[in-house]
């Protein structure tokens, strides 16, 4: 593997900082559009599955071309726009997806908004697995990019081929040694959220599928964690999860976060959990 | 600017991919530390922020280097680690944070999830604004990495030398208009969750502080929206986020699925929200 020879060195100096960014990463000025929706504050739509409709009849970017400065496992990409005044307009992002699937992905999100029938399909699953004895199980992982152990919810990508529901028994097992339960529903219930979420809609494309399981009291599976996968699985009661969050020290992340606050919010106020 | 020349030009070919990935990014193999720490998950722990101090003791990766690899407004690194078995290994990562400014705060990290007392300072707020009569303020956003409007709450990053509560309410009048409330509690009201959350650990150090706030019913504020940024504000009443969330055609964030997730539950079960 190749690497800089100093820190400082930048192997695509070719990349310039298109966005020199003001607070949102974007040049300064005034948008006319916005001003003009100020009154759609107070749209009170018969059905929300219009607003597609809606959308599609405002000014939007156009994408004319799609440029990789950037290989590895992250890929880097310059998105050149059409703006609607004219105006040529370059942002950056990053993809795990090769150049090809990456430029197919984006036209389709431009019909995805369009066609509500056309769904989005998940790059991962967030998995929340919750116990018969009601308690939902986490992991402590260790994660690169942060330098730190980090707190969250078993996670992965999505294999070529597989349905969510193969990914979230499959993760589910690797991370956590854990089993679906097979007996609430007469079946292994996996509930799906109704549509795939985008986790850093302002850098990437990457979309996750949060799903609510119900695994078995203790893990009875043998785990199958990668090499360089450092993972402490624990469990929380439902109950104790407002505590849990006051007390807290570790660094989390915000899907963790605002799915445990879901949970702490009805304990706290309804003494139960959803 | 530079761009490449051809779709397939990658200008920084010495950046290999370093994570060939599986599943998980990452090389295959077993890992006795995750195998140890099954019967982890039956500890119930007198306080939570132990659990900090246990982390302390488990075999933990040493950042040896950060190198750039790509500059811009997104910016790529590589780290290189000493795993506990002696060996070298790198992972991609991204930040928008120069060289300097990240490997300092990849530093504090390790140091963060030691000591409980040195808190993460978020990049960015996410603000759930809630209005008078009860409804929820929520933009439409053309977001170019996805080539698509997106459903979100208002969001920024937060500017050097603000506190969150100053970005809080700068952020919602740039993007919506809306002046928070201070007739709530005598002053105006910001609810922050107990840590800001990572928005997608696996790639980036991105994190975010989640804020309730109330504000008034109308925006009554000139919205300051930058040139390029397209966005639609509009309101959803509480008590109609669960039919929201079933008819909503449009990408959305996960932080916004998640967060409007908390009050569907709340309107579904008791009829209320939180």
């Amino acid at each position: 593997m190749n690497r800089g020879t100093s820190d400082k060195q930048s192997s695509d100096q070719s990349t310039v900082s298109v966005n020199a960014p003001s607070s949102a990463g974007l040049s300064a000025g005034q948008m006319d559009l916005v001003n003009q929706e100020a009154s759609a504050a107070q749209e009170t739509p018969t059905s929300w599955s219009a607003s597609a409709n809606r959308i599609a009849s405002l000014p939007t970017p156009q994408l004319l071309r799609v440029d990789q400065v950037s290989d590895g496992w992250i890929k880097k990409y310059l998105l050149t726009y059409r703006l609607p005044d004219g105006k040529e307009f370059t942002y950056e992002s990053i993809s795990r997806k090769g150049l090809e699937a990456y430029r197919a992905e984006l036209e389709s999100f431009a019909h995805n908004a369009l066609h509500p029938s056309r769904r989005l399909v998940a790059d991962a699953v967030c998995i929340v697995p919750r116990t018969a004895d009601d308690r939902l199980v986490l992991i402590r992982e260790f994660r690169y990019p942060v330098n730190s152990w980090c707190i969250a919810f078993p996670a992965g990508l999505i294999d070529p081929g597989e349905t969510v529901e193969q990914a979230v028994e499959r993760e589910l097992r690797e991370e956590t040694g854990y089993a679906l339960r097979r007996d609430v529903h007469g079946q292994a219930h996996v509930r799906t959220l109704s549509q795939p979420g985008f986790s850093s809609v302002g850098m990437s494309e990457e979309s996750v599928q949060v799903v609510y399981v119900h695994v078995e009291n203790e893990p009875t599976l043998g785990q199958m964690t990668e090499s360089v996968e450092y993972i402490q699985v624990f469990t929380v009661p439902v109950r104790d999860v407002p505590r849990f969050l006051n007390e807290n020290a570790l660094p989390i992340g915000t899907r963790a976060q605002l799915i445990l606050e879901a949970f702490s919010n009805n304990v706290k106020r309804y003494g139960v959990a959803h």
